[in-house]
């Protein structure tokens, strides 16, 4: 096995790690190996797989719908983090105060597929995050049975409320930085999603889908 | 009072606020009011305060004792989520992993602090985050009655362990992207800190970070 590009960096110049160190590689074909560091070259490193790991998967499933920013780039930083977090599946959506075209979001999607596929090697994630079309908002339909959707005008109902109860997988809608529209709320709730808080502070967007995922996952938990 | 810098790029860019809508400003004196656009110009709003605005202040701290990493530019971007999520007080640690110059750091704090100033205008906070010289590792004190180090080695006890049980002011070590020394991690139990995990998947530090944060945030909010 080899690890190049990221993998390579991680290993050899932020963890500094040696010829004979041990490091854990992810084949992308669902396997992750614990390996020793055979050789270490200029842009790659050679590794010996010593033995398969066993990798513990979450017994539940995160569907993140995310409202569309103006700016389509700042939606290729949070791939890594929500990726990281364990998101399963990536919607965008087009939402009243989304500005981008349809067909600008769906130029981007196969950027996106190849930062979800490059940051999952490192956090040993077996598997990247599913990236879908983009739907409009009032398209979104889910048959989850926790749906959720932070809303900044929401002010009393918080994720800690859901404590104690037991959800097996959960869909979360996340507005992006001009927020929802009150009817767009209606509509979700109309099809099932609970408004919650994110806390007495406003937060950008980026922020705010760490904070709402991070949330989610204490509740989903076991 | 006046809207300029990033607080008129929001409102007039980002929100498409009109002259005669209703927007919140920050004198950055511990008040936030509800004011009227008067005027817009290029790079300027005019505001008219109506009323002061009743802001819930939380009942505990946060301080965050967060570990160099090598590229101290990343710090630059992590202080507005801090600020956001309502850190009260930000130390920078120089733990065995930093392999940045105590001096390097001591010369960002202006930086950071005008970060942390300009953070807190659009998202309610009243005051900024404030923001320590450099401390190392070995030196952390902290009277809090809660106490945690969030570390990578650490494979049973999670945040969600202390739902139930109440805390008035949280400080939160979290280690840079190479994580910590064995003895590090033995020196902050000795000092009262309760060793964390963050997860099943290796986050990058910026994401620790805010996850750390959200995740006592859960238990400290009532």
């Amino acid at each position: 096995m080899v690890l190049t590009d990221d993998e390579y960096h991680h290993a050899v110049k932020v963890r500094r790690l040696k010829e004979g160190d041990k490091v854990e590689v992810n084949d992308l074909q669902g396997n992750i190996y614990l390996g020793e560091i055979l050789k270490i070259e200029k842009n790659k490193a050679l590794i010996k797989p010593i033995q398969k790991q066993d990798i513990k998967i979450p017994d539940y499933k995160i569907t993140l719908y995310q409202c569309m920013p103006n700016q389509l780039s700042k939606i290729d930083d949070i791939i890594e983090p929500i990726s990281q977090l364990g998101v399963d599946r990536f919607v965008p959506v087009l939402s009243k105060n989304s500005a981008v075209k349809q067909s600008d979001v769906e130029k981007k999607i196969q950027k996106w597929e190849k930062i979800a596929l490059n940051s999952i090697k490192q956090c040993r994630r077996l598997y990247p995050v599913s990236i879908d079309k983009p739907v409009k908002l009032s398209n979104i339909n889910s048959y989850d049975d926790l749906k959720v959707v932070f809303y900044e005008k929401e002010y009393e109902r918080k994720t800690k409320d859901l404590i104690g109860k037991t959800f097996q997988n959960c869909s979360i809608v996340i507005g992006n930085e001009g927020g929802f529209k009150e009817d767009e709320i209606n509509l979700l709730v109309d099809k099932g999603f609970l408004p919650l808080s994110l806390g007495n502070y406003i937060l950008k967007m980026e922020t705010a889908i760490i904070v709402g995922i991070c949330q989610i996952k204490i509740i989903l938990e076991r």
